[in-house]
């Protein structure tokens, strides 16, 4: 952690110290505005990712909005949410080993947890640790709908598994993860109606086999910020899970957008300075691979017209401008994220900015949280 | 950070909580003695470059083996060594800004400080702090030897910088930076060796320009962990800077080594954890793209033939396997990262085990340091 900071409220915008993780108060809020918007009437559950922003004071005013709770990835993530104040964390992996168990059961007795499984072994550790406890969760059994990661596939394992949490005293069947990540990316809108059509196709299937039985199927969750429109119309899922839709990054924004989608706009940053103009065509900025994540794509120029960031170093970034004196040496720019998850997970701090001044400077609490 | 730590000092190494950042004593040690032999008798100066590692535990051990100092790249990461006891440090890097030069001129009432310079504002603004606390800096001019990146190109340049500085009362004109970092990851011997015999020539005409007039360079300094031998024997550089030594990762390990290269070996790993096993050819670990660093390629699995890691997303890294049952669900393997630079920069604590035993956790105190 720097030993200074980046800003403090009441700061100007122009005088952020480079490179920081700033975020656009006003686009922030309209995001989250479209999204109950989006949702509204629709009796879907909103448990968006905080995976995405890994920081409380933006969980806290999603569940203001009314989400129901939030998303988790890891059992330490969500223990800074818990203490945080949050009341219902869905950790959406799975969880193995005794130390990570027993930390997911100590957030068991504090909030309402659940978690996935796609093992009989996973149903064994926990249908263990909460008998020792007598402290109830949730289970939800991840179920692969075509991204091919976790999550098992056929209607015995999905029904096997129904069966061994429903016998265990203090689990919680809750219903099936059914979240295609890879749809998320895909570029044309048919391509991600055919992904969830398939993934809800199965996730009937999956439901139906469980009622046969007599287990009721309380949830069907999934959906990014990139296909959410059509998990909510699908008359399958009740619950969605989008996370990058408080920020977008320079990904998400390569999807082309259908007459379905809800639209979000850019409201993440990272703000950088040019600290070398050593020729004509060729700026360096203080933002490289430490300061943004490169893995879907290098980050894109903000309302630059002109100027690209080309390459990535540690901690440096090269643009090639058209102009020798723009972005000048002390000038700075706004990059957009390739990728916000990771990009956010680089900062301890998301600097809040609205109307030219910083507002507020918000703790990213559960940083480099990934136990 | 997380709540909770990965490990403690004692525990035994297949007991270290996963994904965590763990570091082989003994390979690690074995680097660093192998630097001090290869520049043994060779009058070099090691100035290691400590944004590979960001630790001052690291740092104190470099320089107890005969280091003189260690670089860093952002003013922030250098205050955190500055107050972990480091007496000398050079930021490879142009500093831009009045609140970063004055942060720099800070540390230099402490410690032995030097900074980079391209352009003559940036003397100018190190000219106008240094003048005002009566404190003296240490300035580098920045030479262009291949690389593309920071740095001037002309003779022109260097010289009028140069007098810039000499000029200036609190300004010690050290000599120039040569870095070329791009030759650090040529794959064949040969490519490195003609790009350090071009910065090297590069570097020889800039210094009699300068001796010309007068000035002497007391110090040419540049080279990485893919060259450092080509630095060593150039007759040129007198100090060597690379970092990735102590660690060695996966990219480095893709330079064919030519006669005169030194072996280092891989000592920093990602210890990850099997959390899903759907199929017999797919694991599913808890290591990702924030646990591990991509933008030089993904990570490789450590001494486990048939098992592939082939796919990171936020928090999952998928494995493909040979067989069905190994690794099973709850083992761990090993990772060697990409790119050891941008992996450390994501965690807060790095564990460092020898014989099967956790022997030290050593904070990373300057993580996400980019001021």
């Amino acid at each position: 952690m720097s030993p200074w900071k980046a800003a403090h409220p009441g700061d100007a915008f122009e005088d952020i110290d480079t490179p920081a993780l700033v975020l656009d108060l006003d686009a922030f809020e309209r995001n989250l505005a479209r999204m109950t918007q989006a949702l509204a009437g629709s009796k879907m559950r909103l448990r968006p990712h905080a995976k995405s922003h890994k920081c409380p004071d933006i969980a806290l005013r999603q569940i203001q909005q009314g989400a129901i709770g939030i998303c988790c990835q890891k059992v330490s993530e969500a223990a800074r949410f818990v203490e945080a104040g949050v009341k219902d964390v869905l950790i959406t992996n799975q969880i193995v080993g005794a130390r990570k168990v027993a930390h997911a059961m100590d957030l068991a007795a504090r909030a309402t947890i659940g978690v996935l499984v796609d093992h009989p072994s996973q149903v064994a550790q926990f249908d263990h640790a909460s008998q020792e406890r007598k402290t109830t969760i949730d289970v939800y059994i991840e179920v692969d709908v075509g991204m091919g990661r976790c999550g098992v596939s056929s209607v015995q394992e999905v029904t096997d598994l129904a069966q061994q949490i429903t016998a265990a005293p203090y689990l919680r069947f809750m219903g099936l993860q059914c979240y295609h990540g890879s749809a998320q990316h895909y570029r044309e809108p048919e391509q991600r109606q055919a992904a969830i059509r398939q993934a809800s196709d199965i996730a009937v299937t999956m439901r139906h086999a469980l009622e046969k039985l007599g287990i009721k199927v309380e949830r069907i969750t999934g959906a990014g910020t990139g296909s959410v429109a059509l998990e909510r119309d699908s008359g399958v899922f009740n619950e969605v899970q989008s996370g990058s839709y408080v920020f977008m990054d320079a990904d998400y924004a390569k999807n082309h957008q259908g007459p379905q989608d809800v639209q979000f706009e850019h409201a993440l940053f990272v703000k950088t300075g040019v600290m070398s103009r050593p020729t004509a065509d060729r700026a360096v900025v203080d933002a490289g691979l430490k300061a943004s994540s490169v893995d879907s794509g290098l980050p894109v120029v903000w309302k630059k017209p002109g100027v690209h960031y080309t390459k990535a170093s540690d901690e440096h970034g090269v643009l090639q401008t058209e102009q020798a004196n723009d972005p000048a040496l002390g000038d700075f720019v706004l990059l957009i994220p390739g990728h916000c998850d990771p990009t956010v997970n680089l900062y301890d701090e998301l600097i809040c900015y609205r109307a030219g001044k910083v507002e507020a400077v918000w703790p990213i609490t559960a940083r480099g949280a990934a136990l």
